[in-house]
């Protein structure tokens, strides 16, 4: 891999398989090759259009590209490319739990060796994730998830922080995310509305944009969450930070009217040193950073580890607190 | 690995050493089997005794240890002990630069596969260490350098920070470290000695308790730094975060009349975004956290990763920004 050129593919084309767009058009490292939606896909060689996919309308699949197609499995398209990409970003909707597992599983079935990261949120999700281990192995994959802002950057982060204690008592989490625009971020809402009380996976999935603007108008545009089902807890608790899932608590304020950020995103270790005091190491991001920032730069820095995992043969699956994101330049 | 001892040899005994020895007998999956001094060393198989080595005076060696043994050449000994440790950490005097590049150059000559972390702070002598990969290939051995708080714990974070930005414009590391006993960490605060305007590392080395104790009392027992030559810049290069060691700053306040911390040690790293918003990540160290937790937590982190390294036959020297450390239980 050492200085040549990383080709890319994305599954989704939405908000954030957008915004990976954006920032793989701008890294000398990577090439976009392909990108899938729910109604078509696109290939090129030589790397496709950015200015062309960020230009088109939120409705428009990505199969009217000008090297697009419909087709009514896109998916099993970019599977056939196999040999044509070195990388794939599972930039795909969250809910349900099943469907990321499930298209990780197409992908093994295909028996050919590919390499993956996600910025896969919930704990049920990322629980199914790691039961593919074994076919992951056997087609030679590697696959690194939980590779967003959280999971991802922050519990990173926690791993590195746990290193001063002798026993991590509390990892708290706590983001706030601004968008002036919820409607590119359709499927990030609604899982965020998921964590609300009253509302399940299946419901808010089912919400219509109407209903969802509705809700929003009640709370002022404002989502404030708290003990949220986040895969934090499972990845912190496989490398040993945390003896158990309930020391880990994670939290946040989603703004839907402003691109600035309601409370600064925050994640606080506390824990024991071996002299016996108590502390707290915290890991503040900058406000001027948006979702997108935190989760995509994540996401294909741990594409590029994914990659030089594969190079090594350290075939499966792991988690983004194993093993440290690389810089993609 | 998984799941058995981790038999440990410590080189060094000194303020850093032997908070290893406290920490190290704190943890389920370490046994500390070896120790040296400048004159003697001890080797037990079953693990030393913690409690005997922390009640050594200061200027009693650990050859006078019940396993102990007087040794003009205690570091030779160790090395004969290749079959019998997993992993050495090298908490030796950091002065002058080619010390421990030279006693990792011995270790090489005996064509004995080893483990090895360090807390190594000075550039060129981190410099000095990444000549030895060829060697350490040869032998089959894997060291990791630079994994103490910093370069180590803060160098890891600025790595993980890194990844939500195009472009890092700066990285800003300034700790503050509290002591009430400087007398235990001699050959620290003379490494930190060196780093002031006016001395050398020759200097600082050379200095009697004497003209340590007239300094530190001239400056009301605080050593205040700025611009250390710290291989955070080199470590922070190696892996693309900086394009230039000019972007990476080191300094600190040294209180050596107590143990509360001067200032908060804080790491900001600060860079450009993908919408080409300027924004700072800061990673804050809780203040009671002390010096050696936040350095050996780190190095034994680190050293447990290198085992896994060596068991999965990646060999050679690698900086503490290349891999996560592991949670020692």
């Amino acid at each position: 891999m050492a200085g040549s050129m990383i080709r890319v593919a994305i599954l989704g084309a939405g908000g954030l398989g957008k915004a990976a767009v954006r920032i793989i058009g701008m890294k000398k490292e990577m090439r976009l090759v392909a990108i899938c939606d729910s109604s078509g896909f696109a290939y090129k060689k030589d790397g496709l259009s950015t200015k062309e996919i960020l230009n088109l309308k939120y409705h428009v699949s990505v199969g009217d590209l000008s090297c697009g197609r419909r087709a009514s499995d896109a998916i099993g398209e970019i599977i056939n490319l196999s040999s044509k990409i070195d990388g794939v970003f599972v930039a795909l909707p969250n809910l349900p739990n099943r469907f990321i597992p499930d298209v990780t599983r197409r992908f093994i079935d295909s028996n050919c060796p590919y390499v993956f990261t996600d910025a896969l949120k919930r704990t049920g999700a990322v629980r199914l994730m790691f039961k593919l281990d074994k076919g992951l192995k056997k087609t030679k994959s590697v696959y690194i998830t939980g590779c967003g802002a959280t999971p991802g950057l922050l519990t990173a982060a926690a791993v590195i922080a746990a290193q001063s204690f002798i026993k991590v008592e509390d990892v708290n989490i706590r983001w706030g995310v601004g968008i002036s625009n919820w409607e590119a971020y359709k499927a990030t809402i609604r899982e965020d509305i998921a964590h609300m009380p009253g509302y399940t996976v299946e419901k808010a999935r089912r919400m219509s944009d109407g209903e969802v603007e509705k809700l929003l108008a009640r709370t002022g545009g404002r989502l404030e969450l708290h003990e949220m089902e986040h895969a934090d807890d499972i990845l912190l608790k496989r490398v040993g930070v945390v003896d158990s899932n309930n020391k880990v608590h994670v939290g946040g304020v989603m703004d839907t009217r402003s691109s600035k950020k309601p409370v600064s995103t925050t994640m606080t270790l506390t824990g024991i040193t071996f002299e016996g005091k108590r502390s707290s190491h915290k890991f503040i991001l900058g406000d001027e950073t948006s979702m997108a920032a935190n989760v995509i730069g994540p996401a294909l820095g741990y594409l590029k580890r994914a990659i030089w995992l594969k190079e090594r043969r350290l075939y499966g699956i792991f988690g983004s607190t194993e093993f440290m994101p690389m810089v993609v330049k």
